[in-house]
């Protein structure tokens, strides 16, 4: 089973990683990381932080002369900012003299964090519930993700709506991805194509339209959120099981997605759509193609009793709008418990593509530990004997 | 930590549940199980065996004189319809006289479950596959409920839709919840309500359209889903923690409710729509009441980083219409290899009703964890000297 | 992953079991199990209710005409005695007429146990502390054992000692052992050589002496314990891993073992003689047999770095003497706080004979687990693909 | 629940640790664990690397102004020998220039881990399975033994044992003990005076012997192992469960102690010496000291049914010989399957002192998470309102 781990406060001074579990004599380079880190990067609507970092991951652990030992991998971004914040963010000293914040953002888990925990400086809260964390949860699952595309699984995603621009008709972009997916490796592709545009919109119209959007929220010092749709293409069927209810694939892929900082909705194709459909209209039916059992359409968005049934898996998040407002909404100083303008920290506007990239990573765990309770082994070379690719 | 298994088959002998973990001195009587048992019982558009069963828990180990033993709690609920069914699922003997199952149903796992098991005969799968497992899985989290219920923590729910005809307009219930939730119970007064009318529509004249559209799918021999609420009330703020992704408890308790049977969506409080809004339109501003802080809306849905933050926690789950059709889609015969009419077996036209009394129990292992981690003890006397119920 | 709970109290209606996560179609009856019952049952120096019991399980779900589905398997085994429990041990009622059991005996769990959860009434500890409860964990484990004989891994087990009757000169049962061991399913076989001791001893001189040692602590109403050994045979080389601490088998086996009851001690092999030797001594030196690498002792017991090494495991427990003595130690009173005689409950004289057999059982699940997490697979067809016996 | 995550190579760039689920609040440096690292690198017959190490340990995350944030902590301890390792260990590059070792040891897992990971060169497998992972082990679980320390429960360890020099009479080392643990932080007094001794061993007679069968083996170019005692004092009564038997703490307990490499047996008090005794001489008779419920003795070494009966607990552990020999034994090189001498590679002669501290360090999880499921709470401030030291 691959299990990991993630540490590092968002001003602190390196985000680390584990990552215990992976096979030995996968390929992997830093490189190959970094790129999913620029992704995460990218966006149209990203604050001034995304601009000062751009991202390396050291590999510490875990890889001799470009291939996994089978032994855990730890990785390690640096903060290039942090020669700014040694005494905010310093380990030992007392910290007397560093001032305490002590205005909670709505949205965030500002306030909460700071009870839970019983601080009096909610920046003991924020350097850890900040998104900046996903970076290295992109690190970490990007390495998994090499594992799954070795085995011929592919993860690709695209965003459906930003604020209330949306993609409302389907029929050029379902065209666009019906050809990408002939080929196995089509969830890559259509991520490729997604990677274009600075909203990560396929449809060139509407991903105008969505950039206005996030210039006029910004204009008003407000934020955006937006839906995202992640394909992965290749699966193999009978990944998960039906039979016990926490082993079912769909509820541990949901978990992963609704994990991510803003998400609070998440949806098997279009599942709260086809609620409102008859089941005639939602499922697939079973046809023959060269002898071979096939479905007729992917109503299931390749999940049927939390198991893949061998179609594209669709998921789509829906993320809200940024918490910090530059025009902010009212809080209490939890010191003085006087009603005062929310704390604005410098951040993004909308980060809908970003959540799109990250959600392609997170999913590839569960992917892969479905892959690997059907296939076992301990190298690449063992599992590949085992499994062909189709 | 509260742990539980759930085995049995469809029409096996019985249905069997373990739970562990579960505090000494927590009273409970299988009449209160049954209680929940028949609640998942009802709803309009019920097929024939909600009325062969009215199942009766049986507890066998774990609770001596009404009071639990910190042991666990094993629960068995018989099938009434066992004799009828003794010959087709005996344990013992080779089967060769019992016809086999080789037609599979769209939108059930009964084709990928059987290639996935190597079965020739689906079943083997479909007995396990059945929603009848979550008879079991309400069984035992209703024990699990019964320990938040002693602490101040209520679930309830209702439902919102069943195919298109939807509460639209939340002003009429919104003002129901509202004066519910004034007492900490208010989720339990909720699900009364709820349990008054036959699809669990609060709006009397919604229910009606509803009834109305489970009959026609009936006639067209169709089936229908929908979406459904949860509303936890109670809830101590700082369940769940940001420190770590598989803390969070928004995709805990997504993925409990992900993982029942048909369900393809979730979302906390209006996730979706509110991925359309501003966000100060979805935010809820800090307020003082009574020199407490408290606040203006409750937009977050009870959760903000992956932690409650003291308001109600409203959950959505969309289900997906029934998968099989007395109206049948096309499948093909796995012996034959030929297309043929999937197979129909007695089923539901509609259970969102029932699937929103499941979706109350399946959350309450994940709060009850939280609460434990937070406030640690093994009986109820311990935890209550130090958690008072507001 | 296979997973297993095991519920039930010593005078309650039934033990319950659940085992999830055994592949689709092992054969496997209930008569099967109850031969390893049986066998846990047996031993010079049990008390009167082995006599009654004669454990029979019956298997509620998860096998159909003889062979796995892959979903849960539950077990029961009804308690014969329980007409005279009915009302001391009632799920319902509030026991107000039930005597409350109020002296602790020492050895047991009594005491710290009705301290931790608050009881008044030290049955409520001692019921589920019961040794009984391992009825079922053979039970389930049995199922997991069938399993990996299935692929050629045999466990067994025989007695080294009881009380101060030791098999000090290994000659004669290492000659058998190895004899034994010549075929895969040698541990098989030197199990059921023990079986036909009273004591499990291999050396019938030796084994006499135990059994009259057994009759002189009964008389003197004393108890005693002693050490087994426990021997896997047909491993295969590389199960387990050096990677991760707890990924380690033999860490993972000795939990297991010292989780029965009584248990107080563990070792690989000679562990304990073997720290007073020289390195040169206790390490296996490789060799060549017919081209093939091989070892030319195995004072490593099977396990090096925490992997098989392909050599037969050995492992030791060291149980203590029984805790319940006839002629018993001195106790309080926790009602009236006064000194007085530690009560006594039917039991054992000697057990080390059924805890060789329960040790025996709950190493399966380790092992097998291992053995999935290099092999995989859903069925047994697809996982004997993979791995064919030696 | 506190999780931790240990990384890296022997000769690796550094090591790496991850520890998450400390409660919020706790002190902690990067000195206070050095003097631990530096504890573990202690001992006569330890080899030439540790004079190169002398480990510091760095803390990257988690820690503010000196106290813990409730976030994952991550450490990192720089291999200071990396310069002369660049090339041999990249983390890049294809390293065909690098030189493959192809003859294992026996004792380790060389030859094992090269055949279950797919390697021709063994140095993948020996970089992690190196007991230098113990260094990042000990940092780890010292930030949790810090946690403990806290509330009052404290560890220590001394050697009973060194080849076949061993302390046979207790009688003065136990007055020693008891003397110390008058005090709550008894154990950690006997870590301090053992730490004066180059063997660990309490007895100086016999540790002035146990030097000289360590020089005697160095002359030989052999090993030692030995046996080592842990201690843990100021344990509350009710740690750990009887309910269910992965729940049994001392199975938790060994099972952590065996994953240190080399150990190869663990017995809770004197397990293996207890088996020969009756139970009147083993058990623990209960007695009343100022009115309280107090023991006699300690023969159960502290642990009842898996739970902590509020007396010290008491653990052996039995480290083999280390496994690389000077004078080797006979190997394969697996290249040219030609029989060989074992590998030398620069290693200890007797690490038992090492291991024993290590062992310290290794319970602590075990006992923290025990001591958290009984006490909850995110914030050392919660719970010292809760558990008051004694």
């Amino acid at each position: 089973m691959i299990r990991y781990f993630t540490a590092g406060e968002s001003h602190g001074q390196a985000l680390v990683g584990i990552v215990e579990g992976i096979p030995a004599g996968l390929s992997i380079s830093s490189e190959y990381i970094n790129h999913q880190l620029w992704r995460r990067q990218q966006g149209y609507g990203r604050g001034g932080r995304m601009k000062i970092e751009s991202d390396k991951v050291e590999i510490l652990s875990g890889v001799r002369f470009g291939k996994t030992l089978g032994s855990p991998i730890a990785l390690v971004v640096h903060n290039k900012d942090w020669h700014n914040w040694i005494e905010k963010m310093a380990v030992e000293g007392d910290g007397s003299k560093i001032e305490k914040i002590s205005i909670p953002r709505p949205g965030h888990v500002d306030y909460i964090g700071s009870v839970k925990y019983g601080f009096d400086d909610i920046r003991n809260v924020i350097e850890r519930a900040s998104a900046r964390e996903t970076a290295m949860r992109v690190a970490c699952c990007t390495i998994i993700r090499k594992f799954l595309e070795e085995n011929g699984i592919f993860i690709g995603s695209h965003v459906l709506s930003i604020g209330s621009v949306i993609v409302k008709n389907r029929m050029n972009i379902d065209k666009l991805i019906k050809r990408f997916t002939k080929a196995a490796c089509g969830a890559y592709k259509i991520a490729e194509e997604a990677d274009k545009s600075q909203v990560r919109i396929l449809d060139k119209a509407i991903g105008n339209k969505a950039i206005a959007s996030i210039k006029r929220a910004k204009k008003l010092g407000d934020t955006l959120g937006g839906v995202f749709e992640v394909i992965v293409t290749g699966v193999p069927l009978g990944l998960g099981s039906y039979v016990h209810y926490d082993r079912k694939l769909d509820g541990q892929l949901t978990q992963a997605i609704m994990s991510i900082h803003a998400v609070k909705g998440v949806e098997i194709g279009e599942g709260f759509a086809n609620a409102q459909k008859f089941g005639s209209q939602v499922h697939d039916a079973f046809g023959l193609k060269d002898g071979k059992i096939m479905r007729q359409s992917n109503g299931a968005g390749g999940l049927e009793g939390g198991v893949t049934n061998g179609e594209m898996i669709v998921l789509h998040g829906a993320m809200k709008p940024i918490s910090t407002l530059a025009n902010p909404l009212k809080s209490i100083d939890i010191k003085t418990k006087r009603v005062v303008d929310a704390r604005y920290e410098r951040s993004d506007v909308c980060a809908v593509p970003a959540c799109s990239v990250i959600a392609e990573a997170v999913i590839a765990p569960v992917l892969a530990n479905a892959f690997l309770e059907k296939f076992g082994g301990d190298s690449m070379r063992e599992i590949k004997t085992r499994y062909k690719k189709k």
